[in-house]
This record gives C-alpha cells, structure tokens and sequence, in this order.
C-alpha cells in the first residue's frame, strides 16, 4: 500500500507517536491512548495498529503488508522496555490485551482478547510473578476461552457448558467457587474442545496468539452485527479498524482490584458531576456485561441511586481523590465530557480509555450551557455540542402527571422519553411487527450487540439486568430510544413470552409504557403530553439563534399548527396546505359539487359555498402569525381524492346534492388514473379549472384585508404548485393579480402580497430562470422533486428501498435525507438560474427535507433564504441552521 | 414602434422595394411579388404592407403608427403613375385587392377583398371604361358583398338570399343570365341589408373603403380558424400577417379573359410538365371555391385527366407558350417547383402569385432527384428538398391490388395513400369520434376552412365537388392526408347524413375506404400492405445517407421486426425489449410461478423454463441483424405486469402451478402500486432477483455463442433500464458479466459484449459522469424521462394536454417532439457528463423522439451516435439526421 507512512504508533512511558488527531489513522480508542499518554495520564503502555492495515487487509485477501509482523513485534519491544517484563518469558511474563478501535466508537460491536502471552509455561510465571495460582490460571482459561471463541469460532456455550459442568461436580454455584486446580483441568478440557471442534490446537507460542489475536479483531469488523450497525449509524465500510496492543493490568487480582467506567459529567442530566460505576475484583468486560451490579463511584451517586453497596469515594478513597484530578486534567484538555475506563490494579489506577462522553439531549445541553458559562468553551463551541437531532428527545412528548398510571416496575432511567408499545421479546419479532407499523416495546433480560436491529425500529427498550453502563443504557441514549434498564423486579421467560412482576403477568402484545426519564415502567397505554423546555433550553437557543443566519419557517395548515409553530420559533409559514380546508364538515360536499359540475357557473357557486370557511381559515391563521411572512398553497392534490370513496358516500352525496348516482360513479371512473403522482393535480388543476384558484385567491386575500384592519401587519405569499411551465405560473398569476385588484377595489385597502410558486418538478428547476420572470418566490418541494428526479413513488418505494439501502444503493433513504447528488444539483440549478433573472428572488424549502439536519446545511449551503418543516421539528432547523452558519464561517477562516 | 423602417414596400413598373428573401417582414407572397416584378415577370403594380404594422396593430389596440395611412395613400399614387389610372377617378377608376400574406401560406385562412375603389359615381366610369356595364356592376356587387361580409360581418348567407331571390324574380338560375340591371338592384338590396345589419351605410368613399379592408385582414389574423390553422401548423401568434394592395385584373370581362393556377411540375406525380386549370371568363376565387370544374392547362393533362372541356393550349395558344417561358424564368431563378396565380385580362397574362409549390411525398421526392440531375440543385438542396416527415405518405400502406374491392365511384386523386374509416359528414363529429380512438373518413361537398379541424383528425377525406387546387385537395396534401376530391358521383345529404351513389346508400358510420393516389372510392374496409419504393426513392435515400453521419437504427422487438427494420435501413437494433417474450403461450406460466415463488431456488427453476424460448428468439434476431450492433434490454415492466388479470386467469393459474388461489390473490394485492411508472420496475426487478438478469444474460451470451458458430459477426449491447445510481449498474453489470464469462467457459467460445444503461431518470441524466464509469453505452430513454421531467404520467395526461396546447403553455405535444428546453437539458447535460468521463461513450436515443425530425436535429446536434425509432419510420430518421447534417455544415460555413 502506497503512502503508508508505518503500521505501528506507540504510547505509554513518557512517549507518544500519535495523538488526539489522529482518530482516522488510529481510531478513537487508539488516538485517545496517545493523548492520555501524552498528557500524563497513567495508561499502560502499548501500541496501536493503524486503520490502514485493516484496510490493506481486506484489499489484499486478508494478508498483511511486507515488514508488518516485525513491526508488531517492535511495538512489544517498546513496551517490555517500559514495563521490565518480556512477551513468553517463562518467569515474569508480559501479558497483553488486543482490542479493536474504529474512528466511531461502535460499542460491543468487535472483538477483544485479553491476557496474551500466557501459556503452559508462562502461567507458571504469573504463579510466580503474582503469587497468586487461583488467578494465574483463572486469566489463562479466560484466554484459552476468549481465543477459542473468537478466533478459533468455538461456540461460546460449549466452553461455558465445561465451566457448568465443573460447578456441578464440585457441587459450587458461582465461578469464584473454582480453585486454581479447577481452572488448570477446565483449560485442559477447552483445550481437548478446541482440538476436537477445529482440528487445530491451541497456540502456546504468545507471538503465534497475538498474531491470531489481530487477525480476528480485523475479521469482526465484517461480522453481520458490525454491518447493521454501520448501516444504521452510517459509517462507511471502508474506514476499517484500528487494533490496540496494550500491556494488561488487572482489576481482578484481589480486593485491592478493581475496574470502572465513568463521566467526568452525568451523561443523564448533565449535572457537574463525576459519575460511574465500578466492580471491585474485577475484569471490566463484567461491568459492561451487566451481568454483577455495580457500584457508584461517590457517596452522592450510590445515595441518589439507592444503593446499598459502597462507594468507591469510600472503598477507595484515595483513587477517587486521583480520579476526581484526572477528571480536571481530562476535561480541561479536551473541553468536553469525557467516558473513560479505568482499573485499579494492586491500589494503582490506571487509565484505559477515554472518549467523547456519549450524552442525552438533556445533558447534551445543559453541559454545552454549563461549559459555555464556565468559561471551558465559547457559546458558538456550546452550540456545536448539541447534534440538532438529540433535541427531538427534549421535544418527545412525556407521560402526563396527572394521568393515573398502573407502575409496576421501576428500573434505572436509562434513557430519556416516554414510549408506549406491544410488549416483544424476539429482535427478529420487534423488526417483523415494526414493519407492519406497529408501536413495539422490546424488553430483554439483557441486550447484546446482537440484538440491535430490534432495539432500532422499537419505540423503547425495557431490560430486566445491567446499569446505567450497560448495553441496553448506551445504545438506547445512542439511538435516542427511552430505555429502563436493570428492571430487577421483573422477571422475563422468554420460552413461554411473558415477564411477570410478583403477581402480575404481562405477556407478548399487551401494551406497556415505560418512562426513561424516572424508570418507570407502566402497564398498558399512558398518555403524554410535550416536555416542558428549560431555562437552558431558551438560553442555548437563543445562543443558536443569534448565529443562525437563514431563517426558519414551519409547514402549518390549521391555526393551531400555526400558533404552535410560532411557540417553538417558527418565522413564518412555509407552506400553508389548503386541502384539508375542503374536507371539514359540509364543505366536502361543495367540493363535490364543483367537481362533479358541468359549467363553469355551477362550479363558482358550489365554490361559493366554501369560500367564507376557506376564509375564516386564513384569518385566524393570519391573526396567529401577526408580522410574519405566510405562504399559501393553491389546491395541488387529483381532484378524485376529494371524491366519495365507497357507495355509502356515493349514496349521501346524490342525496344531497340531486345529482344521480350513476353520473357520480361514471365520473369517479373517468378520474381513476395510472399515476396520480404524475396526473392531473397542482395547477394544472387551476388552469383546467380558473375559478378554484380565484376563488382561493379571494379568501386569502378577504381574509388579509381583515386582518390588516384588525391592526395586524401582513404579506400573504400565494404559491402555485406543480409548475413545469413558466406560462402555467403566469396564467395563475394572471388570475390571483386580477383578484387581488378587485378586493383591493372593493374593500377600499390596499395590502402586498406576493406570487410564486414550488420548484417540485425537474423541468421548473432546468427552467428555473424563465419561471423566476413572473415568480416572486420559489419554495422547493423536494418530496415530489425527490419522487420525479429518482423516478421513486414514495408509496410504492418501501418495497425495495430496504434492500437499496442494505446493497448500499443510496447510503440513505432519500424522502429523509436530501439527495444532495442528485437532486441537490436540481436544487442549487434552480437557485442559481432563478437569482440570475432576479438576484432578490426569495428561496426556501418545503419538503420534508427542511427538517432534516443535513439536507438544512445543504441549503445553507446553496443560500436559501428559509427551511420550512413541521412545527414539532423548528428547533431542530434552528439548530441545526445555527451549525450550517457557525460551521460556514469556521472553514472560511 | 421603433426600429420600423417603413410600412410599405412597393413593386410593379419596374421597380421593387422588396425581394423574395423578405418573407418575415412581406409575408409569403408580399416577397414574391417583389420578386417576381424584378426578374421582369409581368405584375400588376402595388405595394405591401408589413407584418410589423400588423404587429404594432395588436400590441396598440387595433391602431395604426403615425404616418401610416400616408404611406398607404402614396402606395396608391405608386400604382396610379404606373398604369396611368386614378384611384376614385369618376372617368377611368384605379381598382384594386387587398390580400392577407404571411409568412408561410395559411391556404384560405384569412381575408381577401377585391374591386376597391368602386363607388356608384366611379362604377359609371368603370362601364365607360369597360364598355360592359354587366361587368362593372356584377365587379361593383362583389365588393359590396364582400366589404358587407367579411369588414362589416354580415353573414355571407344574407347576400346570397339576395340573389337567390333576384334569380327567382327573374326566373334564371344562374348568375350569368342576371344582366346589369340586376345586379343593380342587388346592390341596392345589398346596401340596405347593410344599413339595417349594422346600422351604418357602405362605405362609397375608397379611401375608406381600402383602410377599412386593410382592417379587416389584420383582424382576420385571429380568427378562431386562423388561430386553429396556427396552432395546428406550429406558426406563432406573433409573426403577423401582411397586406398586400395590388391593382385589380380581371378575368371575367369576357372571353378574351380568364383566371388560373399552376404548378411548373406536377403536383402528386412530380412529373417535369407545366400543370394546372383555370376558368375562362372568371375571377380566380372561382377556381380555388371548386364551384365550377375548371379546366387543363395542357392538352396532355386534359387527356390524362379524361376532361371534355378544352385545354388552355388549345383556346389561348399564345398565353400557354407564355407561360411555358415563365415556368421556365420561375424554376430558374427559384430553383424549385412554384406554385402560381395568373389572370387573363383581355388576351394579356399577369400573374398574380407564385410560391413554393406544395407537394406530395412522391412528387417532392421526384422532383427533388429530377432537378438534381438536371442541374439546377445540388445532392444536398435536393436531399433537403423533401421533409422527412413526408416520407411517411410512400412508406404508409396502400390498397393491397389483389384484392377485390367494390369500387362505387372514382374522384380526383387528390392526394396519394389509403384511408379506411368510418363516413362522418360533419367536421365537429369527426373530432369527437377520433377522440374516442374511432378511425374517421370525412365526407363533404366540398371543403372550407371551417372544416380544418374536422380534415386534422380524419385518416381520409372525400369531397364531392373541386378539383386538384381545390380547399380539401391543397390542405390534405399539406398534412399528408389521402384526399380524393372532385368525386362527382357521389350526392351528399347533409340532413339525412348520408350519401348516394346511384342506389348505393351509405350511411353515417358505414365503412368507407378512399385510395388517394388513384381516386377511388370503395365499400368497406379493405386490406392494404406497404407501399413499393421506387428507384427514385433509393437513389435519393443513398444520396441522404451518403451525407448522412448519425447513424438509425431501429426498435425491434421480434425476429420479423428486425428484419423489417433492416429493410427499411436500420444500422442496428437501438431497443430489443425482452417483455413480449415473457407472455407467449406457456412461458407467461413460468413466469408467473417465477414471480409467486418464494425462494431463489425456486426461482431460478421457473426462469429456467423461459431460457430456451428466449434464447431462441434472440438467435433469430441475430441472425436477421449479422454484423449490426444490437441492444438488448433487461426486463423493465413491473411485475404485476404479468400477473393473471382476472378470477378465469388465476384459477387457471392455480391448477397448472399448484400454487392456491388465495395466495395468487394475496400476492397480486401486495403488488398493487400507487404509481407503477414510479415503483417497481427497471433494474429495480434485476437488482430484488438477480436471477432474472442472470436468465437473460445466460440466454443472451448463449444466443451470440450459437450465432457466432454460424460465421456471423455479433457484440451484444446488455442494456439495464430505469438506472439512477451508478451501483445499480455496478450490481447488474456484475451478474452480467459472471454469465459472460461462465457461458465463454462452457462453450469455449469467446466474444465481444458491452453493457450499458438507459438514461430515463434526471438522477442518471445529472450523475451520468459517474455512471459512465461503469457503462459502455447509454441510450435515452426520452419517453420516461419526459415523464419524470414534467412530473407528466403519459397515461394520464390526455385529460388536459389539448387544454395545454390550445393555451400555448406547452408548444408541443411532449411525447411526439422532444421538450428540448426541458428534458433537452437533461440529455445534453447527460452526454456531456458522460463523455466527460468516457470520451468514446456510444450515446444513442430510442424514445419514441427518436423518429422525429426536429427531436433527430437536436439529438444530432448534442452529438448522439445514433438515433433509433420504430422500423417504418427508419426512413424518416435516416432524412432527418441527413438534413441535420447538411444544415449543420451550411451554418458552419
């Protein structure tokens, strides 16, 4: 592999080859090892194995590049020189631990072995070097199991069968029962299993292991699991991982062991706090396997949590003095909260890893405020720190106190939010029934990595072990699901589908709610209602909003919409949809009247009957939205949708309105069509029918007239949709021009107003600059322009946009995440040509896109002046925008 | 209005403003007029009014520029010194017409009026002038009726009760027994039916006389017929129409008199011989309304044409020699067939017109190779001499002469090809029925321009009077409609809606068929087969081909239609669509159980059911193409598409699969789309079952291999439809290229392939640079991309795409001629992308666009390889990307 610089970074004993930086080349773990190393941090020493190989690896049929092993071997040099013990000396020797380290941290996802080095011959050393045989040859069934496992591929069961098997015969429960001499004959038999499961024997020689030992921590970057979480958190499959060789140092080699997790800040409420859990005597994959409980780590933790164990603060209080300093040194490096691990070996710690802490929405925020007024950070930093999406978390609806609820439970709040959902036990299942559209709520003994697929698509995650640090917690917060973790008081039996609680048996499908937020777990459906928003939350969004430089509108169609989009700091209307103003009440069948008219005098009175409801609409939409800009969608969907949709309707219709029911059904069946998507809808609806778009036309601008007499100030925008033409527009145009003079004329005020239209189809963008002559604004409706472009039904895409996404066809699904590639280019095209014929041209964007954080950078980006997007989704734009302009301005430097 | 140099532009007595090259600005015959008086052709002196005044006249509100009746009246003066007459002079009065000409000839569309200048005091001097009061009063009657109709808009119908009465009085029943007094009296009537009509007198003033006429042609400009006539035609609102001001000659003031047409060659034959017809002692409105039969120019043609009435030859022997000269002076100097008008005033020739001669595909083609080799054009003016649609009219159908039909009467053939359809009397019945897909055959008296939308949508039309210069025949010719005209022995009875042929009734929606080319008319529908070409037509398509350098080929789904294609020209097969081959007899068996099976096994099974049809069909196909590329495109349709359509079809279904009922059903539920163009379909079906493209591929490769064992020569094009992401393509090319290599492997046979895509998604057309990374082809799909680009579905879109094209929002029916404006952006931009990343990408269309000429220029010049359409319409392509080339080499020059 060309430009390879060297395959091997060192740290540990006062030198660094890499650091903090240099998270593509060494990956997260590995880059934060180095700077640990660097900054004084106590870190066992070792060495790192770049991303580069991993993907000259996988390039070169799973080989490794010339000189590689050497300098592998080099890299334990360095740390035999630090440490004074030798790989596979007999007497003291060093033991080490691989582990994998991909640029993103991808929790449980990828293989680790521990204890390296130790053989026949070496335990005896460790016997000696530690004095302790229980423990010496306790690690060395740990490797022989761990390697067997993972790369020599024996089932995990077969080896914990032996161990069961050896409690049986010793008439002991638990593992710590087992002697020294129970681990010498149970490695004896993994060995013979081994032997016998894949022909081949255990490797005794520590160079032999450790080589086995990277190769299969570059095999499970491409396990299924590892796939499917890269999909889902799309990491690109060629980044590859990186590989850490680092001395072990043992949390588990008596009571004067230990090993922990912790933040350097609450990763729950964001409280300036060390916060963490730790085991004593203890390895630290058993922290994270959820599978003893843990301990806090200070008296304040253990009290607020109700545990009866004690604290590390008390255990150990000189370590917590030393952790409260690393703590300091930490965050004041990296400005940011910190998720380290840690061991203590023999009263000394040692650090073993250190990340960006992963964080709520709520502590997210109060941390980035915090930190900003702490002085660590500057507010545009503190802005940047809360990824816009973690705030639909802040924005989820909570379960309603004032609801009587049935709690059950109550476990760890491991993850914010309330959720709802049919109680399942299988991933597998949770998939099937989301798919069909149901509201699912996974609950598991424990989660595993294998289990990811089904905690993404359930609405929440209930689990009867592990802490606040288990797999269930992490992933949950990662994914923003609310998740009550380490719910001792249920009891789950997977066999027969049903978690029982004392007396009370849930079974698979009944309903139960959990909150995230307290622990709760509650049976049945709960209602909810919106999270109230915190001084901090105003404060930091007031911070974004002073950065932000494009404007937020929301997409609104009723007084309501309206009025909670200006609470959550809408700027406007975006795209104001007048559709459902026909389908209320009676108005439904005036439209069918019109629809079914025969001249263009019964289609103005049937219009004529909805007229004053369609303004009443806008005035009280107006009256919400005082000062701020509307824009106003003419009529856009096939008319057919208005029609009745079975006989019934058919019946009451001819009843009400006289017209023979044969002529209804001969019409519904001369307006069925092939693809509506692509037929007879948006304007071209106005100009085959001129009267629906100046009837639309007089209430908006009825209903403005009123309003401005009220006192209110407004500009209504009156935007076409589906224009392809630039005659389409001006015939509309024409058309709303002529009505807005005549209200002018007979009301005696007069008010401006704009005209302009949604850039939704290929061809208005390819023509956007002779569409900009006679359009005020453009608002790009990229649902349908997204539809049109890829030639995709949104209806009909689900069947195969799965697969798309699984082949890596789109890298997303596209009605979320703009096209920037392809559609994008529509998009800035249209931009670019429109502000050609008219450099003020007023553009924004209203498909569902605008809510969307990266596609709202994309058009920062290409400059529009707005995003528009559901009302529950305008912090998030607001956010979001924020980022796309403090981020402009920083690459500018 | 600025920039107008001068309203009017004079010719006659030896001077020209004008000339032949300023159609724009004189109109059509304004410019010959000029012309013809400079080259010394004999013109009755006058002057033309310019289209820019007719434009200044609709953007001004029916006004006039300053100065402008001014420079009308020294028009006036012009004609005055020449001929030595005054306008208004009581003695020896100046008359003269006033004519419509714009810019290309809108036959009988707009308003003529003749005999200006006569007043009852200058009527007086016209009989001393004369010495034939008859004839100044029957001139004077004329330009009251025509002022009275067609300026002052009294219904034609009004006037002619006048006379019939008249007649009746006088007991004659015709016009030529009405003497001077008569006609007197008429003209009183005429005036007072004036007064009474609209309440103002005629105007005896000429000055008022001629502006008013001048009025009433601009205004005839936006008739509902001459706006229907533009629309149809493609000619723009905004070219105007100018006037032309001539002095009156008449050929009815005697029998040293008389009135003519001519062509300087043969009209439907093309054969090099002066034709024509005209009436002695007539005005030439006589001719061209077909009241009276006129009669031959020559002798041979009276002969030809079985007519008793003497020849012009032989009762003005003079004049015909002089109009030998001049076919001779006009071909010359025109270096093309005209058309002409001459009068005979009193044994002295004027001509009035001349004009390009309109022409059949036959005539045009013949005197396109004549003149070549002549010497009076080049290879190339003659290729470009014939329009490429009008090769449509030899390549269409005729009357297959075995069989027997029942001819009931024989007309002029007026012109050529065969026409079937049902017998409708009425123009707005013919449109009606042949929007309901009915095949019509219009039958009329005779034809006016009334009747124009009714002639469009016929597939024929049979006129009972008028002759070969008659309305019907010029405008059937015009549009390429078979027209026998002239067919005296049929009667036609408008009310009862039929017509008789001695005891032969037929009836309204009888089946009537008409044979153009030889006049007949027959009972019934009858079989036709394909025109014979004659060497005529070989030798100019060499001479096309040979300047030719985009290459055609031809979509062709089946062994016949390759062949067919290759017949017709085509350098290789542009489409080979695989659907069809999926539905024949028991193969739509295997298919459907391929489609409901439910694993890839059980797919592969069924698919290998169709592999040895489809082979076969390939192997004859590339037999019948060998040496020539063909492309071959992957299964594209959705699969519902295959499915059974009904409860017969999936019980038949059921018992030949095995398959149950309710599972067929279920399945076809789950397969229903919202918008199948937008769903699942194209390569979306290959990238879902691999298996399918991996059948079509095996049948593909094997079909070359059996081929190529033959001794014939063959590169296979594969061709993925419906791409819009470069790994799409990547997946299938891959599947692709795997049975390419297993199937050299097999056989050990080695050959040539290529695999490419359709561009028929804008995604493809705007990422085509990447796409082209994996593809050795593309080929536009236009039909689908002019789809996507409008957001237009093509099934769904004739509910308002004739309001769209009567409101001018789009000029051309989308799916016949490509939207260059639009979705041409799209295939430029493709090339160019493309190219950018494979400089010697083969690009190619096969949309239907790929048979239309103005679609072919364009496509030649964005710098296709190849353009590809269906086989009969082969022929056009290989003209129309000739005159591409021809033209593209003129304008670089």
């Amino acid at each position: 592999m060309q430009g390879m610089s060297k395959y091997v970074y060192r740290f540990g004993g006062g030198l660094s080859d890499g650091d903090a930086s240099m998270k593509n080349l060494l990956g997260g773990k590995g880059a934060n090892l180095a700077e640990m190393a660097k900054i004084g941090l106590p870190v066992p020493p070792g060495f790192t194995i770049t991303t580069e190989v991993c993907t000259y690896y996988y390039q070169h049929n799973e080989s490794y590049p010339d000189g590689f092993r050497q300098d592998v071997m080099e890299g334990i040099r360095h740390i035999e020189k630090i440490i004074g013990k030798r790989f596979g000396d007999a007497d003291n020797p060093l033991l080490v631990s691989v582990r994998s380290g991909a640029r993103v941290s991808m929790p449980g996802m990828m293989d680790t072995i521990l204890n390296i080095g130790l053989n026949d011959e070496t335990v005896r050393g460790l016997v000696r070097a530690t004095g302790d045989e229980r423990f010496a040859y306790d690690s060395y069934r740990r490797l022989v199991q761990m390697y067997g496992n993972v790369v020599l591929e024996v089932p995990r069961e077969r080896f914990e069968e032996i161990i069961s098997e050896k409690k049986k015969e010793r008439g002991v429960t638990a593992d710590t029962k087992l002697s020294a001499d129970d681990w010498k004959e149970i490695i004896a038999r993994y060995k013979e299993l081994i032997k016998e499961a894949t022909g081949r024997a255990f490797p005794e020689e520590p160079e032999k292991q450790l080589m086995g030992a990277i190769g299969a921590v570059f095999d499970s970057w491409n396990t299924r699991r590892a796939k499917d979480y890269r999909r889902v958190n799309n990491i690109p499959d060629e980044w590859g991982t990186a590989v850490n060789v680092q001395m072990m140092v043992f949390g588990n080699m008596g009571d004067d062991c230990a090993t922990g997790v912790g933040f350097t800040r609450n990763p729950s409420t964001g409280e300036n706090r060390i916060f963490g859990e730790y085991l004593k005597n203890a390895q630290g994959e058993d922290v994270v396997a959820g599978i003893r409980t843990p301990q806090a780590i200070s008296i304040e933790q253990k009290i607020a949590s109700g545990s009866t164990l004690p604290a590390l603060e008390e255990e150990f209080p000189d370590i917590y003095r030393e952790l409260l300093d690393v703590k300091n040194i930490l965050e004041s490096h990296y400005r940011d909260v910190q998720d380290f691990e840690f061991t203590i070996e023999k009263g000394h710690l040692w650090m073993l890893q250190t990340r960006r802490g992963k964080r709520t929405a709520l502590s997210a925020l109060k941390i980035a405020v915090d930190m900003a007024e702490e002085g660590l950070i500057d507010r545009k930093t503190a802005v940047l720190r809360v990824q816009p999406e973690q705030l639909d978390q802040l924005l989820h609806p909570m379960i309603d106190p004032s609801e009587k609820v049935d709690i059950i439970a109550k476990g760890l709040p491991a993850s914010p939010g309330a959720a709802t959902g049919k109680v399942v036990f299988d991933p597998d299942e949770a998939e099937k029934l989301a798919e069909d559209g149901e509201d699912v709520l996974l609950v598991r003994r424990e989660t595993s990595p294998d289990d990811f697929h089904g905690m993404v698509v359930s609405k929440g995650i209930l689990t009867a072990l592990g802490g606040m640090s288990s797999h269930a917690a992490v992933v949950a917060r990662g994914i923003g699901k609310p998740c009550v973790a380490g719910c001792s008081a249920i009891s789950v039996d997977y066999e027969k589908e049903l978690f029982t609680v004392g007396d009370i048996v849930v079974k698979k499908f009944d309903y139960v709610t959990i909150d995230g937020g307290t622990g709760r777990v509650i049976l049945g459906k709960v209602k909810t209602i919106p999270a109230k928003l915190s001084s901090d939350f105003r404060k930091f969004m007031g911070w974004a909003d002073s950065f932000r430089k494009m404007g937020v509108r929301a997409n609104a169609d009723t007084p309501e919409d309206a009025a909670r989009a200006r609470e959550f700091g809408a700027e406007g209307i975006g795209l104001c949809r007048t559709e459902h103003m026909f389908f209320e009440g009676d108005r439904i069948i005036a439209m069918r009247e019109m629809i079914l008219a025969t001249s263009k005098e019964e289609r103005r009175r049937a219009l004529g009957k909805v007229l004053p409801y369609q303004k009443q609409d806008f005035v009280k939409i107006f009256r919400a939205m005082d000062g701020l800009p509307v824009i106003i969608r003419t009529l856009d969907p096939p008319l057919h949708e208005f029609l009745p949709h079975n006989d019934d309707e058919v019946r009451e219709l001819a009843e009400k309105t006289g017209i023979p029911e044969e002529k209804i059904k001969k019409k519904l069946l001369s307006m069925e069509e092939a693809n509506p998507m692509l037929g007879y809808r948006g304007c071209r609806l106005g100009i085959q029918y001129p009267e629906i778009t100046e009837m639309q036309a007089k209430a908006i601008f009825e209903a403005t007239v009123e309003v401005i007499k009220e006192g209110k100030k407004l500009v209504p925008e009156v935007m076409i949709p589906l224009v392809g033409f630039k005659k389409e527009l001006e015939l509309q145009r024409r058309i709303v021009e002529r009505v807005a003079a005549e209200v002018m004329e007979e009301t005696g005020v007069k008010f401006d107003y704009m005209v302009g239209t949604m850039i939704e189809l290929p061809r208005a963008a390819l023509t956007a600059d002779e569409i900009a002559e006679v359009a005020d604004f453009f608002s790009f409706g990229t649902n349908d322009l997204t539809q049109t472009t890829l030639g995709l039904s949104r209806d009909d895409a689900a069947k195969f946009l799965p697969l798309y996404l699984d082949e890596k066809i789109m890298m997303y699904e596209p009605f979320q995440v703009l096209d920037q590639e392809g559609v994008g280019q529509l998009v800035e095209m249209g931009i670019e040509r429109g502000r050609k014929t008219k450099p003020n041209l007023e553009v924004g964007i209203c498909g569902e896109h605008g809510g969307e954080p990266s596609s709202i950078h994309f058009c920062f980006k290409v400059g529009m002046n707005y995003v528009s997007c559901s009302p529950f989704r305008v912090p998030i734009a607001r956010l979001a925008a924020a980022h796309a302009s403090i981020l402009a301005e920083k690459s500018d430097k």
